[in-house]
C-alpha cells in the first residue's frame, strides 16, 4: 500500500481506528503498543525531545506534542477539557501526523482520541512491568471514565492483574466500567471510598479528570511494597497525590523536564530525585530494589508513546488495509510553479466543490 | 453549513483550495487576507503568542505554529526543504488546523501550501503599505521561486506596484514567473544581477530560498527611501541581508522575540532595536519618518498570519460551500465511554475497511 504520489497522506478517522483495533483485537493492540514503546524507549537517545507546548484557558488545555529522530517526525494535537462530558464530548480528543524527516511530507494523519487511551494503559503497564512487584494481582483504579478500562485491560493482559478495586464519585460511571470490562474475566470489586478501594491491593492507579490539585492519594493509605500508577496528574494546577507519597516513594518518570512541570512532581522541590523510566528499561539505573519499597510512576504522556502509537498504527493500516489518501499537498508538475495551481489553464483536474460532494468520507 | 456533529472537522484539501481561490479570484483573494492580517494585527494583546517549536534536520526543518485567542486556537505545520525541488516536491509545505478553546475541538482542518504563499504575499503587502514611500511603482523581485508570483500580484493589487525588476540565479524560474504573470499587465524586466535589477526601484523583495547564511542585498546596493521587503531569511542560518543593510535601516518585525531567532535579524546584537509592526498598524509607533529614509521589513512568517488565513479561509468555505465534514474525533454516545467504540456489540456504523474505498476522496 504505497502511496500513490510522494506527497499524499494516509488518513485514518476515527470510524476507521475503532474498525481496525476491533480486527486486531484490544489484547494483540495493548501487546503491540507495548512492544513499541519498548523499543522506541531503548533507542531514547536517538529523539530530539521538547516538552510540549500548551496552551492554557479557563475551560481546558490544547497542546502540540513533538519528537523526532533522524527519519521520522511525529506530532500530536491533544487537549483536555475536564467539562466537555457535560455538552456529550470526551474530555481528552487527539489527532497526530507522522512525517519524514528528509522532504517534510506529512505520512500519516490519524486519529487519536482512542489511540491515546490504548498508548497511555500501555506506558503504564511498561512501567508497571519493569517497577511492580513480579507477583502482582490486584489493583485499584480510581477514575473509571474515559480512559479506566484500557488501564484495566492493558494490566490485565500485561500484567496479570486478575483483581481490581474501582472507586469513582460518579457511580455511574463505574456500572458502565463493570458493564464493559465483564466479559473480561477481571474480578470487579465496587469500593464505597478511595481508602477501601486501596486496601491491600499490589498496584494503585489514579486516573481522575478534574482539572485541579486535587489529593486522591494521601500518605496513610500507601502500603509497603505498593506501585502506584499516577496517570490523572498531567498539566500544571492538575495533580491527584500529596507530595508526601512522592516523598515515600521511588519515583520514575519519562522525560523529566516535562514531569517537573506537569506531574505530580511539580508540588516537589527542583532537586527531589527522580529516575527516567527509559533509564530502568535499558537497566541502566536500577527498578524496584526491594519488596516493601515503594515505587511510582508519575505518568504525564510523552511524544515518544504517540510516536511509538502512531508507527505501530501506520504499520497496522498498511497491512490490513485501512484508510485513504488524501492531498493535504499540492500535486505541481513543476514544484516551483506553485501559482500554476490557480491559473485559469491550470484548473485542478478534481474540483472538489460541489454541494453533491458535502457528504462524510467515503460512507459504506 | 454548520457541523453535522459536535465532534466533526471540516477538511480542506489541496484541491479545495485551489479551487476555491480560483473562485475567489487571485486578487480579492489577497485583499481579504490583508484585511483579515490588519485586523487581527489591530488586536494584538489578544493573542497568546509563543515562538514556533522547530525541529532542524540537515535536510530541513519541521515547524509547529500555535497561536490562540479566547475564542479560536490555531496552529500550522509547515517545513522548509530547500532540495524538495529535485524530486519534484515544493521546498515549503503546510496545513493548519483552528480548533474551539472551550472545547478544544478542530473545526477546520486545512491546506495551507497554497495559502502559506497567499497569506505570505499579503502580509508583505500589509507592511508595505505602512512603510514604503506612498508613490511607489516598481519593485525589485530577488528570487523568482514558488512564491514569487504571489508577492508581485499581491504588490500589483494591494500597493499600485506596475513594473517588476526580475532575477532568480535559476533562469528557469524568471521564466516561469514571466510566463506565470503575462496577463496581469505588469511590466516585467529580467535582470542579469541582483544590482541591476535593484537600480532605482522603490522596493526590493527578496524571497530566495536555499538554507544558508547567503548575502542577496550588501549595503551598496541600496537607495535612500527604498522599503526592503525580506522575505527569504526565516530560519537560523538562513539569512539573505548583509547585516549592514539592517544598520542602515528603520527595522520593522512581526514578533521580536521569534525574530531575534530566525530573521535576518538573527546576524544583529540583543540590543538592535526593531519595532513590531503591529505598533505601526494600530498608530502606536512612527513607520517610515521621511522619504529618504530606508525601511526593512524583516518577515520570517508568523502565526497570527496563519490564524488570519485559517479564519478567512474557513469563512469563505463555509459561504462557497466547499470542503468535506471528516471524523477526527469519535463520536460517543456517553463521552466517558471510550471503551465502547471497540466493543462487537457497537461496532462503528460505517467501517472504513476494504480495498474498494482506498480511493482519493470524492474523486470528480
Amino acid at each position: 500500500m504505497n502511496s500513490p504520489t510522494l506527497a499524499q497522506t494516509l488518513f485514518l478517522t476515527a470510524q476507521d481506528m475503532a474498525s481496525m483495533v476491533h480486527e486486531l483485537g484490544l489484547a494483540s493492540t495493548l501487546a503491540g503498543l507495548a512492544d513499541a514503546i519498548e523499543q522506541d524507549y531503548g533507542r531514547w537517545q536517538d529523539f530530539d525531545k521538547c516538552a510540549r507546548v500548551a496552551s492554557h484557558s479557563t475551560e481546558g488545555v490544547i497542546e502540540l506534542m513533538p519528537i523526532a529522530d533522524a527519519k521520522t517526525y511525529a506530532f500530536k494535537y491533544v487537549n483536555g477539557h475536564p467539562r466537555n462530558t457535560r455538552i456529550g464530548l470526551p474530555t481528552v480528543m487527539a489527532f497526530g501526523v507522522l512525517a519524514d524527516v528528509d522532504t517534510g511530507v506529512p505520512d500519516l494523519l490519524c486519529e487519536l482520541t482512542l489511540t491515546t487511551a490504548l498508548r497511555t494503559a500501555a506506558m503504564s503497564a511498561v512501567a508497571a512491568r519493569a517497577l511492580a512487584r513480579p507477583n502482582s494481582s490486584s489493583m485499584a483504579l480510581i477514575g473509571n471514565g474515559a480512559q479506566s478500562e484500557f488501564q484495566a485491560l492493558a494490566f490485565q493482559q500485561l500484567l496479570g492483574i486478575r483483581e481490581i478495586r474501582l472507586f469513582d464519585t460518579d457511580r455511574a460511571a463505574t456500572a458502565k466500567l463493570m458493564h464493559n470490562l465483564q466479559p473480561t474475566g477481571l474480578r470487579l470489586l465496587p469500593c464505597a471510598s478511595i481508602a477501601e478501594a486501596v486496601r491491600g491491593v499490589d498496584i494503585v492507579t489514579t486516573v481522575t479528570a478534574d482539572k485541579t490539585n486535587a489529593t486522591i492519594l494521601t500518605p496513610e493509605l500507601i502500603e509497603p511494597g505498593m506501585h502506584i500508577n499516577g496517570v490523572g496528574g498531567d498539566c500544571p494546577g492538575k495533580t491527584e497525590l500529596h507530595p508526601d507519597v512522592l516523598r515515600g516513594a521511588a519515583v520514575f518518570v519519562q522525560y523529566e523536564p516535562q514531569t517537573r512541570i506537569e506531574g505530580d512532581l511539580q508540588h516537589l522541590p527542583a532537586d527531589f530525585a527522580v529516575t527516567e523510566i527509559w533509564r530502568v528499561l535499558r537497566h541502566e539505573a536500577p527498578g524496584r530494589s526491594h519488596d516493601a519499597q515503594v515505587t511510582l510512576f508519575d505518568s504525564v504522556g510523552f511524544a515518544l508513546e504517540d510516536y511509538s502509537a502512531l508507527r505501530f498504527m501506520r504499520d497496522a493500516a498498511r497491512r490490513l488495509g485501512y484508510g485513504q489518501w488524501v492531498s493535504l499537498i499540492p500535486e505541481l508538475s513543476n514544484p516551483k510553479d506553485l501559482f500554476s495551481l490557480i491559473q485559469p489553464a491550470a484548473k485542478p483536474a478534481r474540483p472538489m466543490r460541489a454541494a453533491a460532494q458535502r457528504h462524510e468520507l467515503a460512507p459504506a
